[in-house]
């Protein structure tokens, strides 16, 4: 492919524009690969399609290799299949939603798990027909509150999602760890870097759920690791139980006045000053935070939870919701409250919640309680630990009030904010936490789509089973977006080189024929190798500017026909490295093939090298090892 | 590729599936190419994924050979473009419409006209950008009132769109040209046949404008052609003008009493019996068959119209909405016709109608008539001509009407049905009319959308000029239903050997290792020559279920793993010929792969041969030579 820069349909731009906060929002609209059409919803130009193509490809061999098969499924779809998995609700406002010509329920499908749900239920119905994996590589929509960043987080975007096809457990755990080196062997692939975080599995359902998190300070998510190798979304991570406290010494509870107390951080100070202890000074971790929410299922029905952490943490936002997923969140009001007379706001205390609590009510045929709210609190509200609490009276708290003595809880919930330091929950050691892009996301659905569809084959004994599924998605345009964070310096794009628009940018730096015809002569003979050529051939453009723009574009090679072609030399410059030097005129095209094959065969020889290359044996025996030692 | 019948994700159906009327919807679903997945929306499975793709490929090839650009443009897109353009309003119910979750106003682009020329406003500014073409593959939607006939008329489906963007009509011209070869030799390479058929331009605007119609019987649209060349939609067939009729001796006109005469047919008689004439008996053509409509423009402005044809012709529906486009047509109720004292119902005639009805008032100021409505008859009613017409009087008719002495018209319009036998407006010859399925489109557009989304450049003289565009379409998802139209049999489709999802089809036909071996053999040595192969290795399968899967799959050939290995023989299957021959075991890979090599290299060669290829220059050549031939 040979394109010239004159007829090329791209524009470079000077100004970064005005909505990008993100460095490939910026360089990709800047450098003419892809083009606003909507918030969130992007047009894509010649070179941003090549890129795309490139990265399809590849998708499409490694899923070749794992013996997935494509299909294609529509993207506007009936309300019904959504309707019957719970998600045409449970999306909310994220689901595109629209009416046809006749008034029914039409969808813009976020995901496609329901219809390839169908797609086999009407095809399959044996054990034999089993295991089976397919996917499609599509183009997907939700209505994302705050679309921002480009194509990081779109509305219409790209991506690859597959769905695995089992009749027990161990096909499906197979399947996943096909799909895991499948997606290795892609991100090792294509270059970028990767942290494969466990994840909790949200409105998906679910069992095993990992998430493959591209490491960057403008990721959107946060993740921990652990030097021992623990990655989580924070989402996932659980706290590491302390051992139960012998509370025996612990004097008893004591309701003292505290004024002017609104905070834990004043309640620390009137402690101290008021009640010092004679050990050590009060500290954040002594008082209990609570909090009251109400959490809204899908179906509308609301509940009241009280909720506590360790004084010295944060109720973190997103942990939070993940636990009480797919309920939404929202902190509980005056009204909301009305109904628990004992509840004093801004000094609620344990004491009259829990199943302990003197309001409790259980209706004794439904087992539903009244008259004060569940209470969950934090995995380190242990036994014989020792709070100070609201005492459910204004300005004051309770002292030495110890959890299994002085009051009990309906549960424990993980809603507390991680920190740096926190125990990895492996023992692993301590976490660190960082920010990243969800690039992948591999789940194991189990049962929750095939049950609401009726997804089930015959098995050896000719009993009906419910089939068990894995998903398995990559965002295809978001992946693309975060090669060029990862990719890029201060003057544009330096993309690797097998995913290139093209192999080499040739620039004419300089007038007469002898350079010209220089420049005709070596594009045609690359071009004729099966080189991919950028010709900027622009007869009034400045030197100056098509540097430049060669710098934005992002090439891994560029050749200059400069005033060396009367010595027989012109420049060859490597994007990535920014070395420059001269070849010989006669010799530039086999030195820059020689250097474009050895450039991209670096990437695919780094996937093979890595050991993500398994047979579906091997795989299988894996995963039979892995189980065995966690049994025994 | 190599594929085994036993896990590739397949299933074929002995039932037609209920709602399938005609035979590539049978075909293709009964296959397992597509699945349905709501009205007029499909899933694409792995095989009709393949034969997709391989159109595909040959489109980008196509565009690629005359320069066009490949872009990607979202399929939800905001409503303003459309809008501006007045679009959003003339498509009225076809447009898929919604809301996002902020409430602003989307649409599912059923083409992208106005995108287009946005984006290439965005970036050019100068006549020396030009010409460009640009086009995309993409997905598109279109709220069809009754979808039918599986990919035929869909509600999501693929079309090619692209757009040329030129500083001036010759430019234009010379791009229509490009793409038209284009379009010949895609459809030639593809080996659907087809008639290149002169077009109204519909909702679209502009001027010249073609379909590429494929010839079917149960094609939607109607067309016509003679012997000598012409082809048109018989919505752009023009009436071929009688010269007017010296009426000097025609009887005065008379209004004649003819009871129970509500048709043509009765009035024809009620004359004959009552008013015979001397020459010859009355016939339908010599009365007017008269009719009021109502035309709605986008508008929702409303006017009334009566229109009139001879008697021995129907109103044609498509080319009376095609004659008054963009506005939508009913027929006119008592209500309508009220504010028209001097119509009567069933008994219509021009005395009262048209410039000289004594009812008519127009408005000094603003021309605007009322009192009777606009007046527009057939070509076919020229001056000197007579009619029996209705005599606005309940049971009376007006005989020796003679249009220019007793009536005039507002203006003429081509209503009346086309009917074999009609002379072609361009002297060709007699008319005959035929059914096809509209494939592809082409259309100078001209400066509407320009105009509309003021796309403008600078010309040589540094003047504004708006940029003159044409579109051009290929409906890639009817294509291949089409083929499988053109290419099939009563047991299954017959794919053209380039296009099948897969070169050859093996059949293991019996049991026992000696049959096994040489089948696994055979399939990959023909997998290792690049050959793509579907075998057919299910252990539980009867011959006769293959060989029927055989056949209703399609691929162009087969071969045969049966008894005859013992004596170093398989069979070779042509799936188009149906001729069957012996082969022997050890030559089998070299005879099908030189055979499908023949087989494929037929259709390009048939595109290179027929004088399609053809350099920009050429086509320039021709275009200025054709423009000298009209002007001289």
């Amino acid at each position: 492919m040979l394109k010239t820069m004159s007829s090329y349909f791209v524009r470079t731009l000077r100004e970064d524009p005005a909505d990008a906060e993100v460095e490939s929002h910026k360089l990709l609209v800047r450098a003419g690969y892809i083009r606003r059409a909507a918030p969130g919803i992007y047009t894509w130009l010649p070179l941003g399609l090549q890129v795309l193509r490139k990265l399809e490809r590849i998708i499409h061999e490694e899923m070749d290799r794992i013996g997935a098969q494509v299909v294609q499924f529509p993207a506007l779809l009936p309300k019904e299949p959504y309707e019957k998995s719970n998600r045409w609700q449970e999306y909310g406002p994220n689901l595109f939603r629209l009416h046809d010509r006749k008034g029914g329920d039409y969808l813009l499908a976020p995901t496609h798990e329901e219809m390839f749900t169908l797609l086999v239920k009407d095809f399959y119905s044996s054990y034999r027909d089993l295991p089976l994996t397919l996917y499609q590589i599509q183009t997907k929509y939700r209505d994302e509150a705050r679309p921002r960043a480009g194509l990081l987080r779109g509305r219409e975007f790209i991506m690859k999602d597959a769905y695995s096809f089992d009749i027990d457990d161990d096909g499906l755990d197979i399947a996943y760890q096909q799909e895991r080196y499948a997606y290795q062997r892609f991100f090792t692939r294509i270059g970028l870097d990767y942290v494969i975080c466990s994840a909790t599995s949200g409105a998906m359902g679910g069992s095993q759920s990992e998430e493959f998190l591209f490491p960057c300070a403008i990721g959107e998510d946060t993740f921990v690791r652990s030097q021992g190798g623990f990655a989580a979304n924070v989402e996932a991570v659980t706290t590491v139980v302390p051992e139960p406290v012998d509370a025996s010494d612990t004097a008893e509870a004591e309701v003292r006045f505290t004024p002017e107390a609104p905070t834990i951080e004043a309640l620390v100070n009137v402690s101290n000053e008021r009640y010092p202890r004679e050990d050590r000074p009060w500290q954040a971790s002594d008082m209990l935070k609570m909090v009251v929410v109400v959490a809204t299922q899908p179906t509308g029905e609301e509940e009241v939870l009280a909720l506590a952490v360790p004084g010295d943490r944060e109720f973190d936002e997103r942990r939070l919701e993940a636990a009480l997923a797919p309920a939404e969140i929202r902190m509980a009001t005056q009204e909301d409250l009305q109904q628990y007379p004992s509840i004093v706001a801004g000094y609620i205390g344990p004491q009259v919640l829990g199943p302990n609590s003197p309001d409790r009510k259980v209706d004794p045929e439904t087992g539903e309680i009244s008259g004060s709210p569940r209470f969950l609190a934090d995995p380190r509200v242990v036994d014989g630990t020792a709070w100070v609490a609201g005492a459910n009276k204004a300005d004051h708290h309770v002292y030495h009030l110890v959890k299994g003595r002085d009051f009990e809880v309906d549960g424990v919930i993980e809603a507390a904010n991680v920190r740096d330091g926190d125990p990895a929950p492996d023992g692993s050691g301590p976490l660190i936490t960082a920010r990243g892009i969800e690039v992948g996301h591999i789940f194991q659905l189990g049962r929750k789509y095939a049950e609401a569809l009726g997804l089930e084959v015959l098995d050896q004994n000719g009993r009906s089973q419910v089939v068990t599924m894995g998903s398995y998605g990559i965002g295809v345009s978001r992946v693309l977006a975060a090669l060029v964070e990862e990719y890029h310096d201060d003057k544009g794009i330096m993309w690797p080189p097998h995913l290139a628009p093209f192999d080499v940018h040739v620039l004419l730096a300089g007038k007469g024929a002898e350079l010209n015809d220089a420049a005709e002569k070596i594009v045609h003979e690359l071009d004729s190798r099966g080189i991919d050529v950028l010709y900027d051939d622009r007869p009034k453009m400045s030197a100056g500017v098509k540097f430049k723009d060669q710098e934005l574009l992002g090439m891994p090679f560029a050749l200059v026909i400069g005033r060396g072609v009367k010595d027989g030399v012109v420049e060859l410059r490597e994007r990535h490295s920014g070395q420059v030097i001269d070849v010989e005129l006669d010799k530039a095209a086999d030195i820059v093939e020689e250097k474009i094959r050895q450039a991209c065969a670096h990437w695919n020889e780094a996937a093979d090298r890595a050991g993500f290359t398994k047979t579906a044996a091997e795989i299988a025996a894996e995963v039979q090892a892995t189980k065995e030692v966690n049994n025994g």
